[in-house]
């Protein structure tokens, strides 16, 4: 009778999917859709202290055009991100990169959001013992209007090593996501309206030149608390943030922080010299360096990749920015690629657009 | 002069009551309704990750027949719990048990709750110092309609171990709460409309059967501004989660996790196999069997005690579950009671029904 | 190339004004104005535990005159504070005091808070490295209507020692904020409809007597997790609340606690004894007499400095309160002045009014 028992529990827990669990082309609609809320908002300006005025102020975002504030937009990310771990990520051993990343429109609270991953590619290890699966996420509102996509590729154990795939393929991506695609995810804004002072910065787009580099100066300091709170808000399960016990088995014996809980630390120190770039438009690519552990200190600077103006725009441009994520150590020096690799001190190295009012 | 000031104090702070100064059947109302907003819900979220689909989306919720997502059942019972502390269990040595709780109706963002407890028994201990209380806490909204109720007993301190209490009563609860009396708690459901798909799990009511056992798997490691946050968002009060200083004297040495964080902890991990068990009906019984501290990492199994159709209901059947809370100790191997007591690992067992879509 | 981009870098980032940059007269307006909603409400429950009655309960806000709940006027203070940090304070020292502060009508959520400061004084150190900048900041809601304005003084360090400052001024403050002129910030209240159970206290403004002093008991330990979360949800961004790296070489050696945090600890701990003096009228003077850090605990208690009825009002007079704050010890024997510094577990002596029913 116990043996009887303990046979059903396989059966309804999730034990997470192996790479050979994956086919190429199948679509995987990911449980729980998530109203986002005002509550959602307060709790991602206390994680991060995110300060860009459109996304913190009703009455300014209503000023330029939008009906109300929008959420930041990596909070539609880590939502619409979060979805997808106990389908692709749960048995993962590495977050390899993103790619093709495009916020297709504002998302304001109240909105409904669910995710599709698409497998687009599988590729497995020479030694057998992993694969690399692709997949292009994309998250929708409530009337399955994508608000979001992007392609994430993760290494993933094999549940058994002999297991043979049906079908490979490696994708290729863009290099550069094009971001006259992606400007129509922002209203018309009344670029006049637009009050330079109470937006923390005056330097619109002519101001920044390609080449140009910020250090954003600022450092903040990750405790266990804040990333699990904010890792949970997302509904992202990966045990590998949570759990102290488990986690002292692994490489790092101990938990390891989401790596979008880097990005979004990245993002609000930017705001010190890229006050008014307030809506990303696109992710071109995005490798997390090295890991993040509570009581680690972050720091990021940004690179002026280039500059591109939008067909038919004449309120915004957008920007091709590189912003570098470090740990324990600040910017000024602009610890970069070296090599092969990367300054050890560098986490996250994130080539995004963001638009900027002209 | 300075002596008169001093006097004056005890009248203006509260230092809770002592098993003496209960009477029994007496009536207490708590202090500080609460409106409950999706401010809370974030925070719940953020506390506990919980993915019930119904509690996550207002547009699941719509689709099966709610007007909008209802919240999480145990954040209802949290704020009505928190109310309580500062009138029942301020000078409480222990939290002995719970019995006969029913949830009534679902409770919404924007409703106001407060409490009411009626002392229902009083037991002095052989030694005199110390008694039980036994009360029945009931909380309801702006109306007054009920919309939670259960019973606990606390251990309280005698202020005066030569007090003598005026009249002493053991009540007797009910062993098991009827299933039928709670059904009336949700509205009639479109059980077809439920996407087992976007709820995250395929089992239905009938997919459980009494003895099956569902090791939840996943590990949630609790830190101290963790609890802290969760227990302050209740307004509860009890020093002995909060304050460092004075529970360095106490046998344990430091700060205890309030219990109902634990039941939030255990509820949340069990949606990994009990996805679509998305409310709670009623609490038969329940037992924090050994205390949780900050750092420890909690885990948590299920047996399906037994299954209850529902006179008059096709939508939804009840779940009786008993829900088994550990810390640092993976549940694949179901601790349990160990004769007298329990496995050392044990911190919780709590007997409550769920509903389940059919 | 490489200098040329390094060059660039100081005109995108702030840096922060020292002493020199300050004008006498000059107005500043602060950027990033800030809808406040519930989320930020249910954000301060959780991070100080604030339990009045008409601040938690919309049900109990409307009984006797409030359109709804309205803010914690200690959350008000905060986010017109933060806005503030990036412009005064971000090289201070020390930030020195605060008086003549007057919280004009109640906040709701869903208004846009924005904040300006004149500077009303400077003067230089007789060292020449530093000097004291003395502002009036002014917090308006989205017409432009003052909510909430107060005067602090900081210690800012000066760029060029040899600088000189064009025109110095020490501004005289009013040692008592009038109270009548602060009565028209509260709606008519029907006290009658007061309910002292609810609210937790039997205690009217007739109850409290100049001398008067209360312990308010409880304890509350902070983590460092709980301040960052608090002081980034005010979106204050002074980097020594943050960055354990860099504030490894200050004089503390570590993070230091946000002193607005102090003041709602205080305050919410002053529930116990005060839960009817719900609402904040003036602050009268206000001192951080020694930085708390995290794994302190701080302890509170308040002397009734005076009582003052209102012209007009018979619905609320208003008390003034002196609350002191303590690291590590409890309030019992009321710690206080000491000769000419304080008993050295203080670190906070605020004197305000609050709003009391009759």
């Amino acid at each position: 009778m116990a043996t009887q028992r303990t046979r059903l529990t396989p059966m309804k827990t999730n034990p997470g999917r192996f790479f050979e669990d994956y086919r190429l082309g199948e679509t995987i609609r990911h449980a729980t859709p998530r109203t986002v809320t005002s509550g959602d908002v307060a709790l991602y300006t206390a994680l991060y202290g995110s300060r860009f005025a459109v996304q913190s102020s009703d009455a300014f975002a209503r000023a330029i055009g939008y009906p109300r504030s929008p959420l930041d937009d990596l909070l539609t990310f880590h939502v619409v991100f979060g979805k997808t771990v106990p389908d692709i990520s749960l048995n993962a051993l590495a977050n390899l990169g993103y790619a093709e990343g495009g916020f297709r429109r504002p998302v304001y609270p109240g909105e409904t959001l669910s995710t599709v991953s698409e497998v687009i590619g599988l590729k497995e290890s020479s030694n057998r013992q992993t694969g690399v699966v692709y997949v292009r996420s994309t998250g929708s509102d409530e009337k399955g209007e994508t608000v979001l996509s992007y392609c994430r590729w993760v290494l993933v154990r094999k549940r058994d090593p002999e297991a043979t795939i049906a079908q490979e393929h490696v994708p290729t991506f863009a290099k550069v996501v094009d971001p006259s695609d992606l400007a129509g995810a922002l209203p018309p804004l009344d670029a006049s309206a637009y009050d330079l002072e109470l937006a923390g910065s005056p330097h619109r787009f002519a101001d920044y030149q390609a080449g140009e580099k910020i250090d954003h100066v600022d450092g903040m300091t990750v405790e266990e608390a804040e990333h699990q709170i904010a890792t949970r808000l997302y509904q992202n399960t990966a045990k590998v943030h949570f759990d102290a016990v488990a986690t002292r088995e692994t490489k790092f014996g101990k938990r390891l922080i989401y790596g979008g809980h880097v990005i979004s630390l990245a993002r609000a120190l930017s705001f010190n010299g890229l006050a008014n770039a307030f809506a990303l438009a696109g992710i071109n690519a995005g490798r997390h360096v090295a890991p993040l552990f509570a009581g680690d200190t972050v720091y990021a600077w940004s690179e002026v990749v280039e500059r591109a103006e939008l067909p038919g725009r004449t309120d915004i441009g957008a920007l091709r920015l590189r912003t570098v994520a470090t740990k324990n150590q600040p910017c000024g020096a602009y610890p970069d690629r070296q090599g092969e690799g990367y300054d050890p001190a560098v986490i996250l190295d994130l080539d995004y657009w963001a638009f900027i009012p002209r």
